[in-house]
């Protein structure tokens, strides 16, 4: 019995990496880079994803962006971000039992006829608030981009290795906040770079603006990276 | 194909009830009450106990403590519980693929050998970090506690249903940040009852104490409960 369950995932597993690949060919086809984003509940994915639109006509209106926003319930986020007149689809995952507590290739997959690829050059899959299952699963992502908020603690990239050692940047967020705070910046970062040593991380704040500039200008870095590689 | 994996998903469910009855009745044996902790990575749920235990000896010292933690590796928060010198098992969850997210009825299972359940009345199982697939499996607890923290944005309950919903009682914690923050207290609350209303809720910060003796009643409280219904 326990042999069966284990094939079963394992056959899972490589369905999601056969579609997650089949994602990434559309993707190469419309070239689209795209932003695999993840964090736990409440980090806030959402609002810095809203602080970079806001200045993006600033920053490079020649990078046209789209989004796609997973959740197990509601269209809260999507909503949010509509108002900036970006195209947005939301996948809810609540079809699973209880609700997929991640999005998967096949998720993303069934969501690309409603994204205009050939009218945008850079998609960020905001997935569901998880530090957990969303790290592994590939959705045919350029790079993984976390947020791991300050109000979190410092420990958990030793707690949660997975998606701290695969993200290509770290977004250190909520840092307005650490005159209030028992937290240890350092310690942090210690424990950051003992499961991924010398990631790219920024300090950001959603709520004051800190280090947005910083993280638009990642993100145009991305894009010309891709563009240089294809 | 589809069919079959369902099946076997629900299989594995069944067998989490099956054991989650079994736990529950060893639980029923030995006359000790059992909660089921849960919320995001970084809500407090760690420093909630430690309040807890702190004054645990004031409070209450008929009324024996035994932590269980579940993490997916490491033991950072057995050793923090430790130090109050009460009976603690770490459960690491990193033997499935990439780590599972949650506790399941069969690793509590796995624990009781290690727990000396003649020797304590109130078992507080730590869950892993995550507010989506903990809800979905019972382990044998009498009674779900789930945290909160304000720094998460007050739209949690409608965005992770399940969890909100099957909680006997919510900490609404770090309510020292309040004044810091863009959080609307009473829209959380909103979303709260509009899951599960008028389920029991406390605001508490593990920083400053405050609520701390009402979350310690509330527990006492589960205890003595249970107590009459036995």
């Amino acid at each position: 019995m326990h042999r069966t369950r284990v094939k079963v995932v394992q056959d899972a597993l490589d369905a999601n990496q056969t579609i997650a690949r089949a994602n990434r060919a559309d993707f190469d086809r419309a070239a689209v880079t795209v932003i695999n984003f993840m964090g736990a509940p409440g980090a806030g994915k959402t609002a810095l994803l809203e602080r970079a639109l806001e200045r993006w006509d600033e920053v490079e209106d020649e990078v046209r962006i789209g989004v796609l926003e997973g959740d197990i319930q509601g269209r809260t986020d999507s909503d949010r971000i509509a108002e900036f007149h970006v195209p947005v689809v939301q996948i809810n995952t609540d079809a699973g039992f209880g609700g997929e507590c991640h999005l998967d290739a096949n998720m993303v997959r069934s969501a690309l006829p409603a994204l205009p690829l050939d009218e945008i050059d850079l998609l960020i899959i905001e997935n569901v608030g998880n530090l957990v299952c969303p790290a592994e699963f590939r959705v045919g992502e350029d790079r993984r981009v976390m947020v791991a908020s300050v109000t979190e603690g410092e420990d958990k990239p030793l707690k949660y290795p997975l998606m701290f050692r695969t993200a290509d940047l770290v977004l250190i967020n909520k840092v307005d906040l650490l005159p209030h705070l028992d937290y240890d910046l350092d310690r942090f970062i210690a424990a950051l770079d003992a499961v991924n040593p010398g990631v790219p991380r920024l300090q950001v704040s959603a709520r004051t603006g800190e280090g947005v500039d910083a993280w638009c200008a990642w993100l145009l870095q991305a894009v010309a990276t891709r563009r240089q590689v294809a």
